[in-house]
């Protein structure tokens, strides 16, 4: 294992440390915490928060901002954060209209998450929340009953950063949550596996020559193993299973994320969104939001997701247009 | 090689195709070349353009956009673009004002944008140059008389795209640049090599317990090999050169970039800048800029460069500063 860390016990604490350095412009690290919250000025707006563990950056830190997340909590890499992280950053976050969880589908963040409502209920805070499960690789999973959230959150984040910043109450916020979230699907590829800091050798390994559909960003199995294939037939069996899943119709419009999941360059990325393209295309889909990138990463994974979000109400659309002030979005 | 590709022989063409579907809202293909044009009108302001090999992805084309660059010849892998090709985006991108050139410091680039040039100013274009030599490694290499350019090229992109913005001469512009890049100095190291998908093996291997100081972007050797150190040590090498070469004193201003070459995660480039952040304070250096992620890479290479500006003018400063609208800042 090469990585640029000091001591593998304090990466996540290195990095916040450096992270909230060079974006000490718009957040800040809560002191004594591994939560990052927003700089901007509180207005009495409800504050939406995520978090999970460390190895997804820019998720979730990075989408902290005016317009998105009003604080991020950071786990151990690969680990849910703790209970009382989660309540300091939901204390931090409150500016009095309430908090709004957006949580991933794992067993451990879902249960975390939960007990700090519980405690913050008890010192009066509103507190309301989403589970997202976008990945439709497989059901169930190393960490996950039913599917894994993975990529799919960053537009959740998005768009409810949009509604919170509109001033929609905590009650609104639940609902556009609730109607948006089964429209986000995700499925990707891993080249190869990553490996955590402290453990010092990879998740799982693939052949030279051998890719795994349905990957799970801490390395969860797939579904399928195969020889490494042509950009084309990829982008024809993830593009494949989404359409089963939405059963798409021409005419439909869709958000497109493109994901990189760390070790995989923009240039493939490129190329793969090529391919997809051309496949949407066929299908006369249209298009109407694309964004490409690294965004829900797991280290230095190589591989890459696709996520598709139906856009069944044109307000979808425009929180994702609208102008954000994040390091990272 | 495993990499999310067609043919290698065609990655730069697909990779173009995508990068033109994703970005279509800001960019477009210039038809049948490799250049990226923005489609903001034009207004009779100077152009600033920029190129390269292909394989540093987002640098150029993500770049191109309002406030920045107007046009991105992208060259085979690790390969110059042609002077047909580069006159091409001199025509495309001239608005009436004259051109101005961002070259960096290889000897092929040179020659085939000079050779543009010259074509160019054959159909009554003016134009004018700067050509970036940031990297303090090493003196002279396999492509390059003198000192190499990399990562800094994406600041004087933004200063001279602001300057541009401003309605500057082309004049102005080349006074602004030829202050402004001896005072833009970088230094990396690299834990991999990088793959060019036609070669189909990495420019040079390390073991799994070394890194190499200096290495250019296209693998060129760098300057000593160790085995693997703590991020404190590497930005103290790092920092430690960087000083020798601006003579840093207490109370100086500088802009700060550390950007990933492809393969390094976010979470180790941030590790690595709180290093730097304290190593920075130790010698009360103001950072009035500070910027991170991965802006000019090497294909899928692991490790990171560390550039610094050394603030002479401060509307430099405002000129970073300020917004722009492309793929990639």
């Amino acid at each position: 294992m090469k990585k640029i860390m000091n001591n593998p016990g304090q990466i996540v604490d290195d990095m916040l440390q450096g992270l909230s350095y060079m974006h000490g412009d718009l957040v800040e690290r809560l002191d004594g915490y591994d939560v990052i919250v927003r700089k901007a000025a509180k207005d009495g707006k409800v504050a939406i928060i995520s978090g999970g563990g460390s190895g997804h950056e820019p998720s979730h830190a990075g989408f902290v901002g005016e317009g998105m997340l009003s604080a991020a909590i950071c786990g151990a890499v690969f680990t849910s954060p703790t209970p009382d992280q989660i309540l300091e950053a939901i204390k931090a976050a409150d500016e009095g209209a309430g908090v709004f969880m957006v949580i991933k589908n794992y067993s451990g963040d879902i249960m975390n998450f939960e007990m700090a409502q519980e405690l913050a209920e008890m010192e009066g805070i509103a507190i309301s929340s989403v589970v997202v499960d976008d990945d439709i690789a497989v059901e169930n999973s190393l960490y996950t009953q039913g599917k894994r959230g993975v990529a799919g959150t960053i537009l959740v984040h998005k768009i409810l950063g949009y509604a919170a910043h509109q001033g929609k109450s905590l009650e609104e916020i639940k609902a556009i949550a609730d109607a948006l979230v089964p429209q986000i699907k995700t499925i990707g590829l891993a080249l190869t596996g990553a490996t955590v800091p402290e453990v010092g050798k990879p998740g799982f390994v693939l052949a030279d020559d051998e890719f795994e559909y349905g990957v799970g960003i801490h390395g969860e199995p797939g579904y399928k193993k195969e020889k490494m294939k042509a950009s084309k037939e990829l982008a024809a069996e993830l593009v494949g299973k989404l359409d089963q899943e939405f059963q798409m119709e021409a005419g439909q419009s869709y958000a497109l994320l493109i994901n990189g999941l760390g070790g995989t360059p923009l240039m493939e990325q490129y190329v793969f969104a090529n391919d997809v393209a051309q496949l949407l295309e066929e299908k006369n889909i249209t298009v109407a939001y694309k964004k490409i990138g690294n965004y829900m990463t797991s280290i230095e994974m190589a591989g890459l997701s696709l996520t598709l979000l139906k856009l069944e109400n044109q307000q979808w659309l425009e929180a994702l247009q609208a102008n954000v002030i994040t390091p990272a979005w």
